[in-house]
């Protein structure tokens, strides 16, 4: 058996690429992803597979990216690492349905590895429902803890919390959407195997597909009318606010010259902003609102 | 006559943002200003001043703002300073009107004052048009230009290439509209009074109104189709995409606690983002897009 690397690894994120843009293209039943492959001057490129206006989705990409070459000095000290060449893989995914009914989705599973000798994983999934249905969330989170069980008791928990943290939009005092899992530098202090990590990885990209084309075959015919419409775009504001402001792969992306194109197709479509909107009591958009807050225990719902 | 103080200033500021909401009444001739007064916990508060659905303007804030207090450390160290109190007041504007035709517009006039006797203005103005009319861009100039003139033979120069630099969106390389003028700690180097310093900004404040309220008139009804309109939101996306990423009010803002539907009336209503939109070659909006760069000489264009 071949000792693990970054080659292989790389391939599997490609691969994992391939498998969920042919699963999304399939239960989208319209869309067709466009590619762009891309080379990063410095060292490395992507390939980046947009779809826009299809049957169920009206814009989503789903990156891959193998960089390498040398750190920027911002982003050591923001890591805190002294490597001096740096090498990354990943794939990084954000879904925009038409209807408020199907989720926005994002994941992103990466490798990281420096010169010095430091290797490791990190990665993320969370769910943002516009109308937030709080069975589907459960199952989204039953979901992740199934697989996060498989290989760590702990996992589920901590990295259910980290989510909480990590997407949360602090100056509207609200998360982004009900969560999910995010981990960054995993399993270092364990010792666990570099091997058992990344079959950690590969079963949360794995997941990906199976979980959100069931949700979008399931919810994508609930009828909805311009009340629901107007709120998914200001829900989706929340989420370019949460990108622009807060989110660290945007930052690193931008700071460092990455190709703006393929950073920013997490961007929605369309979006709104309204001052000061408060949503009526008792309705819909209000019983949503209400689910997006830190700590809520899904599972045990 | 009594000597300049930050009540006075303050008050000044309170009565532009009345002058200004007033002339904006009257030209759109629909909408009315809805007011919220607020405090700042630390001490303070503002009059925000919002403009929805109104006849040229689609959503629009002016804002006034008096917020004494201590100064956060993270607000003290990037600013480089050493009071430990601050004052501060000014008048924020962004309009967002219906028509592609009526640019976005964006003023700024502020006073900040430190225990430690440091006083100093800052502000800026610059005009986003969508459709870049290359005429009202040297008007707008000019106007500006015949404002600093009156002050000092170098302000506009100078000033116009601070708001090149500033409004500025690097991950895009685009200019965020055809720029204005920008600047901070007005004349301490060269020992102006405070007095006279004050003029030259309640000068900038002046010439909001007149020349806004023009370009409104002269520009409301001229036709637009989609094309215009779509463009319009993708150029609003850029908008968004600079006052969460580059902004420094906006950063300011959200890094202290501040009220954050006043920070962020400066939100389009609506905005969109297209995948690697390139304007089609000869078109208008390749003609515009063309013009959103550092460097050009309107006033002598």
């Amino acid at each position: 058996m071949k000792t693990l690397n970054r080659f292989i690894i790389s391939d599997w994120f490609r691969t994992l690429q391939d498998n969920i843009c042919t699963s999304l293209e399939k239960c989208d039943g319209k869309g067709i992803f466009e590619e762009e492959i891309w080379q990063r001057p410095g060292g490395g490129g992507g390939r980046t597979r947009v779809i826009q206006n299809a049957n169920i989705i009206e814009k989503g990409g789903v990156n891959f990216s193998e960089v390498h070459g040398i750190l920027p000095d911002k982003i050591s000290s923001a890591l805190n690492v002294h490597g001096h060449d740096f090498f990354a893989s990943g794939v990084s995914i954000v879904m925009h349905p038409f209807s408020p009914f199907v989720p926005i989705i994002h994941m992103n599973v990466r490798y990281f590895e420096l010169s010095s000798g430091e290797k490791w994983f990190g990665g993320g999934i969370d769910l943002t429902p516009i109308c937030v249905d709080p069975k589907q969330a459960k199952e989204f989170h039953i979901t992740l803890k199934t697989v996060c069980d498989k290989h760590n008791p702990h996992y589920y928990a901590e990295f259910k919390k980290w989510a909480d943290e990590y997407f949360f939009i602090k100056h509207r005092n609200e998360t982004r959407g009900i969560g999910g899992i995010f981990f960054d530098r995993l399993g270092e202090t364990e010792n666990i195997s570099l091997s058992d990590r990344f079959h950690f990885v590969q079963d949360v990209g794995n997941l990906f597909a199976p979980f959100y084309t069931h949700i979008m075959q399931t919810n994508k015919d609930i009828a909805y009318g311009k009340k629901e419409k107007q709120y998914q775009l200001l829900r989706r504001g929340r989420y370019v606010e949460f990108n622009l402001v807060y989110d660290k792969g945007t930052k690193f992306g931008l700071d460092t010259d990455g190709r703006t194109e393929s950073i920013l197709m997490s961007m929605p479509p369309e979006a709104s902003w309204k001052y000061n909107h408060k949503p009526q009591k008792n309705s819909k958009e209000a019983e949503s609102l209400a689910f997006l807050k830190q700590g809520i225990d899904w599972v045990n719902m």
